[in-house]
């Protein structure tokens, strides 16, 4: 089984995008009559039979439906100062999306040595992950912004920042309740400064260790994905 | 703080290996008289001092040494079928090391797409990790073998086979007790196949699930050190 992705659906009607067409027909060979699978980003996979394929752009009938295809009972934001390196950032997005999250903030710190991001590139790789881990939903994904600005329009119920300090005693796996909104900051490479801690803490934000080994920041990004979905592993 | 390796000490001098030497004298500068940290490997942290660099080898005296640094009360070790890609494979190596893991072994399956691996290459992408992690134990790493091989000589107290094929429905979380030794193997891209999923039963493997998602192989891998790593936080 495989998903293609589209948000393009008139009726019972779906037209792939243009990528997503190519794919289908010139690499993997689809022809009209086939069954395919697509997954709108929104929670619902539709059965569609492919009517049309020309110029290049694959046209779909809807034969069946099935809404909120893995919907979960608990909402996970991460928020990220992406990694100088491009190939451990990207690496981040891919997993955290395989693993399960339904929000991504990226944040420029005092400390961040990266302060753009291309965010079309971001959410491409987030749409191949989602296709590849046969996930319905594409996680929402913010622009970079300025911490500050960032930390105040959180809106989760539980806060979380993690980083290399000592300050932090609890584990987020001991701390984290189930079936509940999670916000976990995750630092630059230099980490956040003391100033930018205690921002997090007026805002509500607990501290919080990951692991007992020092991660690197995409790695600690993706370990907090991982323990907040085994959290809610019933 | 950082770590440079070497096993190679008598009595009370240690001398770097070459590329460690070069990186220590080229790259990062420190000279005749400077203090810097050693991993051994084997779980010892010397504190040296710079006594000699000609020939661009460095030469150490020990000043202090600190044993069994970061020692845990548990054993991991994860069997994984290498992936098709050498850069998500090698990926994992890296964060395996990094989250934590005693022992690494490569298995050959009915579906896998990759017989051979680069042990060379293998070992030092965990020595970086090690010495990036700041971790003094370097996790023994065996050479590809045949899948029955490796499970007939699995000695570890709790034995896991996590698969895509939906027998299992326990989690790792949940099943894994703590301070003790496991074994998880993790199957190819193409998955286990019937007999090799029924000869791990025979030899008392429990199979489990490492996430509602569905993972990649080197996904998978580093779930499951994490989940064992996590099973241990007190």
């Amino acid at each position: 089984m495989q998903y293609f992705f589209s948000n393009d659906k008139t009726n019972d009607k779906i037209v792939l995008p243009r990528e997503e067409s190519k794919h289908c027909v010139l690499v993997l060979r689809y022809k009209i009559g086939d069954i395919i699978y697509v997954a709108n980003g929104k929670g619902t996979e539709f059965t569609c039979e492919i009517i049309d394929t020309k110029n290049s752009l694959v046209e779909l009938k809807v034969v069946d439906k099935k809404e909120k295809v893995g919907k979960v009972d608990y909402y996970i934001h991460i928020v990220i100062a992406p990694t100088k390196s491009n190939h451990r950032f990207e690496w981040f997005i891919e997993k955290a999306v395989e693993i399960g999250v339904d929000e991504i903030s990226f944040i420029e710190c005092s400390n961040s040595e990266r302060k753009k991001i291309n965010i079309d590139r971001v959410n491409k790789i987030a749409l191949t992950a989602m296709k590849q881990s046969l996930k319905t939903y594409l996680p929402k994904i913010n622009n970079i912004d300025k911490f500050s600005n960032v930390i105040s329009k959180t809106t989760q119920q539980n806060k979380y920042i993690g980083y290399l300090g000592d300050c932090s005693t609890e584990f987020l796996s001991h701390l984290a309740p189930q079936q509940s909104s999670y916000c976990l900051f995750i630092g630059p490479e230099g980490d956040f400064t003391n100033e930018e801690i205690e921002t997090a803490v007026n805002y509500g934000f607990n501290s919080v260790l990951l692991s007992k080994s020092r991660l690197r920041t995409e790695t600690a990004g993706v370990m907090g994905c991982m323990i907040l979905n085994g959290t809610n592993h019933e």
